[in-house]
């Protein structure tokens, strides 16, 4: 694979001097002109031989373009709040927005090739550690981020050669560390998992390129070209998407017009698994009252246990408007330290947050370890109220199942305790709801006009519940569905269960 | 002081059945309107006796309103990212946006009573905390902040039986630590240290109230009362104030009106600090880059000795539009690794930076031990874009000058190495620089009509800068004043300052 990156290019000073000044501002206009778009993030990745350059590569861009629009990330070693979120949480929490250049210095690629190497892990952990890379970088790229990864290769000899030059220039020296020469000795195995790392992630939307590293005029012109080829397109094609779009926008049917039309209704009518359901459950007053203080005592302790452990959980509730979300979460918070736990409503995104994918906002509110986050509707808002409305195409919210799925595993992976609840009513369950909303001054303010548009979609939700029951309730992460016609018996189910789960969770006997 | 909170107040099980349902309904609605307005944070702290209820009267809070729009933090010791950073910056990163409720337990107050109260610190340094503490919730209370203090009181023999109730129950033994009882032997210590305390940290703005601690009921109401009361007030005064401000913005007279008539126009001519700049100072080109050189290697030596050290370095540069900042940044990052520098560029802010006091984006952006952050213009817009502009006004911006030099206190206490730039040109030469860049095509898109409106303003600006160099070149914090219109002579003195500055912080040789 490294054949084609051992053929000792050179550009010569002269040919340097000429050919970087333009080739620096193409790449800055392209900068604005992708910050002024703002539809595309971009993301460079440099990984590579030890000395092959990344580095400075890195540095030049930086010249090169305005860094007061770039980002540059390197990676340590975790620190003690990175280890207690998800691996994956300080890449999500450094990605450039919209219309900004990150630059990533190996990242996520360092220590799943370093533990192989060093024959830490085997390889079908190694494998498992590569397919989250890939969806990882799909994620992002299927969302309009641009992926770019550069490979910097050095023959072993040029290798050699190259730690030695810098060893011995007192301005470099320092980066040459024992680790260098440690990896040196490993160079076979080292090339040969580069290899198979880049066959496994080498996609048509996150591709890599094996630059030659030894001569920095040839590498630095090299990937610079790359770069400003790569933006332009994105920066044309961004252009005529603007341009397209305002040319169909008149035609665009309304949603509701398409609905009427679209397929014969007993499709939508078909049984859902909401249909499962047994609706007509209760609980009395008095049960209800009995079961909630044992439960909530019960569940007091678990989550001080918990917060002791250092184990997250994430809880998430969805349902149709009214479903006695609030209320469930309430009778939660109230069996616990307000600090150990965080309610997040999932409003309108702000500007920061629809400048980034979709999940970037969720991964910003996980808990670190021992602490609980409450989710008042989620990331399933993707394939539910975004797929009703439209606001999400139709591949967006199809592929969006593997990527919560995948998200959820990571949380997972972590050793999160993650509760997914659907909280369900009945249609008429709901109008009675609402009319008594209406009625009641004080919770009149609870109301909206979207919330009376929200019903009128009732089946089409129906059916994107369905769908994701039967995509995303997996053996790891299921869904609870909870009947909810009745709160009493609906608040208690949710209660039993959290704890149930809990308990299990944290090894602890049920009481 | 606390003699008014050992009285023995109690409210009975049914006074309080029936007062907390309807204070609850009024809370939730406040927090609404509070809400939709969206123009106070509300900022409710609890200090006191341990025992005294402080978390529980919080677990009562989140109970009685809509946990979604408020954020509870409690404090452990600081974790790693926070030690490498200002002792304020996790209060920053916490603050609730306007519109939300953020309940802090002890927080800021925590370390200097506990310091003073074991001996670790004497009366001095205690006061200088308590300083720092009203410096900060100033600024926070003059931006809008709605501020609470609660100190939770209990008598010593109250706070005796109330640790050993505590310890009785199972479900809350485990809150009574043997800290807590370590606490209880120095009771008198502690009280005198809480007196001083709030009486040093009780403003009109900021005021703290004394609750008695030891019945349950009673302090929530009267905790939730106060609250309520307070929230009251707020959302009438945000009420009445969008009616004033509608009602009066028709005869609010334009800017460049006032400024025609303000004044003998000479007042705006008279001398600043800018004037005594020598204008005239010039480099050659054969100079600049035999001098360009050597800084820049020295400049890369030491910014990893900085990195080693673990010292962070904050730069900023303040100057006219055109007058070169972004050339003397670039030559500055092109002498270090991007991985330890980042550039910020000022632009508008985001709306989550809108929603917060306008240090907060700053603060967020400040590096960890170790790196660099060079600002390309500042918080000093405060008192200069903002000022002239008229979008702060003027008690605003004239309070900014305190506020900035406790900001940049703090940062130089934490060890930050802070210089500040302004890089000045005449405004014939800034004219020149502007017919120049319209006229070459590739740098046509850094021109804007703000440029040309800023122009105008000229005069107004040269002031702000005088004021702004009188009230914040403090002895720690100097401003270091540029001759720009040579730009080979202005990036020298910048990179010479820059080198001489970090090699005396880093206890190195001059070269």
């Amino acid at each position: 694979m490294f054949e084609t990156a051992e053929l000792g290019r050179i550009i010569s000073k002269q040919e340097y001097k000429l050919s970087a000044p333009p080739l620096r501002e193409e790449l800055l206009q392209l900068q604005e002109q992708l910050r002024q778009a703002a539809q595309t993030q971009v993301i460079l990745l440099f990984a590579g031989v030890d000395g092959g350059g990344k580095g400075e590569t890195i540095n030049i861009l930086n010249e090169w373009m305005d860094p007061r629009w770039l980002v540059t990330r390197a990676y340590a070693p975790p620190d003690e709040a990175e280890r207690q979120h998800p691996e994956y949480w300080r890449y999500w929490h450094d990605l450039p927005p919209r219309g900004r250049i990150g630059m990533f210095l190996s990242a996520w690629y360092s220590q799943p090739i370093l533990d192989f190497v060093y024959e830490r892990v085997g390889f079908h952990d190694f494998d498992a550690r590569l397919d989250r890379i890939l969806a990882f970088e799909s994620a992002l790229a299927d969302d309009g981020a641009t992926i770019m990864k550069f490979w910097m290769h050095l023959s072993r000899e040029a290798q050699e050669r190259r730690l030695r030059n810098l060893e011995q220039d007192p301005l470099t020296q320092a980066r040459v560390t024992e680790r260098d020469w440690e990896n040196w000795t490993r160079y076979d195995r080292f090339v040969e998992t580069a290899e198979h790392t880049i066959s496994r992630t080498h996609t048509g939307k996150t591709p890599w390129a094996i630059i030659e590293g030894e001569d920095a005029n040839y590498r630095s012109l090299t990937v610079g070209r790359m770069v400003r080829d790569e933006l332009q397109r994105r920066v044309t094609a961004a252009t005529s998407d603007v341009t397209a779009r305002s040319a169909t926008k008149a035609k665009k049917p309304r949603r509701s017009k398409v609905r009427d039309k679209s397929g014969p209704k007993t499709s939508r009518r078909a049984p859902t698994v909401l249909s499962t359901l047994d609706m007509s459950r209760t609980l009395s007053k008095q049960d209800y009252q009995a079961q909630l203080r044992e439960l909530q005592a019960r569940l007091h302790s678990l989550h001080l246990v918990a917060r002791k452990q250092g184990k997250a959980t994430v809880m998430l509730f969805e349902g149709p408007d009214a479903a006695g979300k609030g209320g469930a979460i309430r009778r939660i918070g109230a069996a616990m330290e307000a600090r150990n736990y965080q309610v997040h409503g999932v409003a309108k995104p702000t500007d920061e947050e629809v400048a980034q994918h979709y999940l970037w906002r969720f991964w910003r509110q996980l808990p670190r370890d021992g602490h609980m986050a409450i989710f008042d509707r989620s990331w399933y808002g993707r394939v539910l109220v975004e797929r009703v409305e439209g606001f999400a195409g139709e591949e967006e919210w199809r592929r969006a199942y593997a990527e919560i799925n995948d998200f959820e595993h990571q949380l997972i992976d972590h050793g999160v305790i993650l509760l997914k609840y659907w909280l369900h009513i009945t249609k008429d369950e709901q109008l009675k709801r609402f009319k008594l909303r209406e009625e009641t001054p004080h919770k009149r303010w609870k109301m909206t006009d979207e919330d009376w548009r929200n019903r009128e979609r009732w089946e089409d939700y129906e059916l994107a519940v369905h769908d994701m029951v039967q995509y995303t309730s997996t053996h790891r992460a299921p869904w609870t569905l909870v009947e909810g016609n009745d709160k009493r018996y609906a608040r208690i189910k949710v209660l039993q269960t959290l704890t149930d789960k809990l308990a299990a969770a944290l090894d602890i006997e049920a009481v």
